[in-house]
């Protein structure tokens, strides 16, 4: 079988396990303070135009996204999220179960929270009719870019929402789980500078753009890094080998390695979008990242399944279904072939 | 101005205070130990028809939802709530705050949810298309009656939710806040006997029922009320003088005051709901308690508010707000007839 | 039987019910916002020389303790308390429920932290061979005045220990669930003004001091008072008829009743330890409070626990028990007559 | 300089690596359900004789003991761990970040808890004279094997703690994060297998002992497995390449690579331990396992200093220090003789 179902099915890019080999036996201090982290803190914070940041290497997506939470809210604030973010429906309840309620507003197929939802959100807590203290605080907007639905917020947008955030002062936390894919499409205005001026913190996906696994977490906002790493550990997020975050962050933001590999299967996904639409396969949300949602006919996905995986995400109507398509850094270029040739003889 | 906003604008019943007086300087051990508490729970118990049933008595609401659902969910497990249930909305988040996520389900004006929604989460959690280890476990249903909008569910209703519950192995907890004018209700066919029976805790509000505060959590369900009082201790419910909670219950639940006070007020915002009728003043959601919801055209609920005070409940649209007209049993009848010779005069 | 076992043995001063009898039927806003609320405030600020402290009325002490050390701490930090600390051993791991480790320190027969000991843990962690990350920061000093066993800090600990709290960056929280006692106490020179000079927030223990329950919550560090009603209220310490709280403050603070009935208390504990001592009856630890600690031979005790309640404090050794003998504003003249009557003869 | 300081300062046994690269771009489903791990958890069901046991892998230490620990306890109850217990000091307060209260419990300098301390704590707790519900029930003892200080329990003292366990109904819980060195150490009566009859969960460790991170957590007892995917996930700790945690226990649980690695590491420590010995250097805490615990001079210190690194313990006195000299799988047989060599020539 083929697996287009998720971009966390390979190992790490072959420069990563080089690196890992190379350095096995060198001796290092630990918890994530020995060189090879603190290089790759370096060339991060370039990357982002931001020397001042905090950088901090966490293990995975939920994790990051907990502990950064719970670090920077007070216990009666919450955390406004689209209603199709990773913290609010796939993630156990981890938000919750470090005490703070996901204030979940709708949301298009896109995945994407705008400006006046948020503005709104917070007029009516902080000037509405009812005493405030009746109820949870707003007090941080998460939001994923790329969405969860391969979506991409405008310069523009984010901007917009920094400025309600400003206005009631509210943190803005984006979910970069698959940043490198975002970074690397086409027709996108928004680079790591401007992630890294426009929000308090943000984090850059290693797991699902080319790394064994880990989350650069970069916190621009002074007041958010003060004791980060007490959140860290106290979470379970400090690795006593931290050298293997830093070495993989390392690898990858050397010589432009993490959007090179990111963009190759932003390229992929293109194309394979393109044979869909041919085929005239029905868009579920349009993407111009790696993840592409397609409407199949039923009996189409079946035949498409003998030989491919996708994932499963909504049942459409009575005899057709949505499933995500999904390339990665690792995707095999005679796999992409076989599946566009395939697509072409659906018919 | 006469207050008709809420169910809290007054101090307790005077039999209440009588019996304070009265006994204010007889000495008891603490702690809810006292014979004041062991009456009160016998009386309960009796009024239940459950014999066996764990009953405890806590200082308020909030605290009484959170602590029941903190000591019976695991960590990973959540609370199916109506949109507006008071947990969702009024709370602070103060079941976050232990850890457990609110699974808020969409409701009509009434605030009830059915067994059908309840079973469809289920079904989509135990037996969907995710694993369901990513996603919170529903555990519990959490569901007032009345509800938040003064509507009661029938015995049917109460009976297939309890269905769906034992189906998903959910806990069944139903918020009483106002049970008293639930039980007093015309045409209710829901008794205590029968919460008693089809829940797995419930309790009955003396705050907004004739108490100065408290509520009597009742658990026919003995797992639950295994270690029940390290929960009240933990959660800051275990007064001192325990005998004031006990004491209060006592007073209600001898000769049927409790039942007595909540029926006279219900049967005030009848006649109160019947002049807004006559008055061609819209019904915003039914409810045949203590609580009345109507729609006033601004200019007309201006005049009235001059007067008297209600509870601003929506916006409904230009020109048109609907607010709350609440009873209670410290509600005077030269009041209810004061109002109700002003709605005759409203045109 | 008589009971010295504790001071919440009966009900409230008469005057408190007298003022809950004539205001019963008042209607009045909820959740503490009401003008028995705010005029007991203005007496407290008044009678503690902080105009600008913020002052809350919470139910209980226990729920007082974890709300305010909730609000307060960020959640890598944890609260230094002597191991005798009410929090650290009776009050069902409340704080830790709410995330946060209690840092106990050993301490003697009169439940007194040191400021040595506080600076000796704090250079330890924030200048010891650690990486302080590894451990949980120190950031509040919890202690009680008096202390569980009735002790009390003289002004010059207090401003030691708030010297040391400065050069850290930790706040000092004064639990005061019998202040009235400790205020009232010979030979203190501890005030309510040094109070609220040296705390970042205390709290005037109503529930053994007079009333029926409640706790004042000052707080002169406005910084810990910002948004604190959302804490009260998601911790369920937020009474919807708060009023009940401000009348019971309202009547204790005026015209000094609640140093009044706390003075005679004490004078009364001063005449049993007096005759305990001719008695040759050892001292278990010195007492200038309501609370005395005495070393009885079991003989003897077995006698007089025919006639009396005393609560048990720990077993000395094969022969020799130690008792708490407890007065408290509602302690009769009659019964502290018979009782020294009954030490006289117990030889 | 030569790093004696801890056993995490490489990165993996090479057969992990070796195996990493062979496996790197073979397609698996994520989230630990792929064949690697299926292959690991039985061969560990098998080394531990317990078919039925769950097996999970997680990503750290710290991590594994508060998700094993959150996941098994009720909000009311702690965990009984001695005073050195790695979730007591050096964790960030995970566990009471949970909300649980560690209770710990005096130990001397080999770490280790008797049967006779937790029966104690228990009686006084389910049969003192407090009434229980006021404090934190002991539900949990918490231990480590080999201990922080490198001692090991014997079989007889385990299974003395097991019968205090069954007595009170708490849960034996082993934290292995050096398992290995303790499986392999001379002398020891405790084999895996002892550990699956014993305990209702514990965790072998990978990170000290050969693997790049992981800990591979048993649950023998069958009521705590239950729902622990859900634990795992809501806590941060399921890898969404859940193989790189099966394959690395699956190498080092194929062909006995576990124990021969440690083995190899402890003779090493006995090795050096020998030579302190023979050099006059006083003991500070026995230990047949990779970490000593030695107690020298300053100035001998100083001198071995410059060459090597050691882990500091305690000042012992004026003039006299206690440091950890550790070994692992990865240290080099010259780096020990050279040791040795140094240590011999100390004088």
């Amino acid at each position: 079988m083929l697996y287009f179902n998720s971009d966390y099915t390979e190992g790490a890019h072959p420069k990563i396990l080089e690196q890992l080999q190379e350095t096995n036996f060198r001796q290092t201090v630990g918890y994530g303070e020995d060189e090879y982290c603190e290089k790759a803190r370096g060339l991060i914070r370039e990357a982002c135009g931001a020397p001042e940041a905090g950088v901090h290497f966490l293990v995975g997506g939920t994790q990051a996204n907990f502990t950064v939470i719970r670090a920077a809210l007070r216990p009666h604030q919450g955390v406004i999220s689209p209603v199709t973010g990773h913290i609010h429906v796939h993630e156990t309840g981890a938000v919750e179960a470090t005490g703070h309620k996901v204030l979940a507003l709708p949301c298009g197929a896109e995945g994407k929270l705008s400006a006046g939802q948020v503005a709104e959100v917070c007029a009516e807590h902080f000037a509405g009719s009812m005493p405030p203290e009746h109820m949870v605080q707003p007090k941080m907007v998460y939001l994923s870019h790329p969405t969860e639905n391969g979506a991409l917020y405008t310069k523009a947008e984010l901007m917009a929402i920094r400025q309600v955030c400003d206005e009631y002062g509210l943190y803005l936390f984006v979910d970069g789980a698959r940043m490198g894919y975002g970074l690397a499409a086409r027709g996108t205005d928004v680079a790591l500078t401007d992630l890294a001026q426009l929000c308090d913190v943000f984090y850059i996906g290693g797991t699902k753009c080319g790394a064994l696994f880990g989350e650069a977490v970069v916190i621009p906002n002074r007041e958010l890094n003060r004791d980060f790493r007490y959140a860290i550990k106290q979470n379970g997020g400090m690795l006593a080998k931290g050298r293997l975050l830093g070495l993989q962050f390392l690898t990858l933001f050397t010589d432009g390695l993490y959007t090179e590999i990111c963009k190759k299967a932003d390229e992929q996904a293109y194309r394979i979008a393109a044979a869909c639409e041919e085929a005239g396969i029905e868009t579920y949300a349009p993407s111009p990242t790696n993840q592409q949602f397609f409407i199949f006919p039923d009996s189409q996905l079946k035949k498409l399944e003998e030989k491919y995986v996708f994932s499963f995400w909504e049942k459409v109507d009575e005899g057709r279904t949505a499933v995500r398509i999904c390339t990665s850094w690792a995707t095999r270029e005679e796999a992409v072939e076989e599946l566009i040739a395939d697509l072409k003889n659906l018919g």
